[in-house]
């Protein structure tokens, strides 16, 4: 997969703190050949997602900008004791060098 | 501004369900000469955003697509007893017919 070659690389953000994410895509962006970063989230961590990308973008890396925002549904399976799969929202955020 | 024109709507999403929401943009695209509409949200109703238009789409308006998603930062002023502006992760989903 090109997503895992070193010009590319994804961050999936989940239930730390944004800062923790921001530190993730300044690291990222910090190696020379890296030149975009994708940034995935699902459900509640889609707020944190945004919040890191915006943090990391306005204070860190002034170079970075948002080239896509992509938004998405994924199916879970379903909790225990319930029998229905259930539709949790995804974003994707591509990150580019400017 | 364009935006308060017949064929252009803003939802602002907040604090309610998801539905609601999914209900407003139900709404907006059932006016045949609406063509777009703009879903605004900021801070923990980014995700309660995307999920009413996820529903919306795979659910309710198959004609609807997602034109465009922008993320930013709102300044907002200070909470009672802080002195500092905080900063507030936004995000704008623009929906169109297919």
């Amino acid at each position: 997969m090109s997503n895992e070659s070193s010009d590319s690389k994804i961050i999936f953000v989940g239930r730390k703190l944004p800062m923790d994410y921001v530190l993730a895509i300044v690291t990222a962006f910090s190696e020379s050949d890296v030149k975009e970063a994708t940034v995935k989230a699902r459900g509640r961590s889609i707020t944190t997602a945004v919040d890191a990308v915006e943090i990391a973008r306005r204070k860190f890396v002034k170079e970075m900008i948002v080239d896509k925002v992509a938004i998405g549904t994924e199916e879970m399976p379903p909790r225990e004791g319930e029998s229905n799969s259930r539709n949790i929202s995804t974003i994707e955020i591509t990150l580019k060098r400017s």
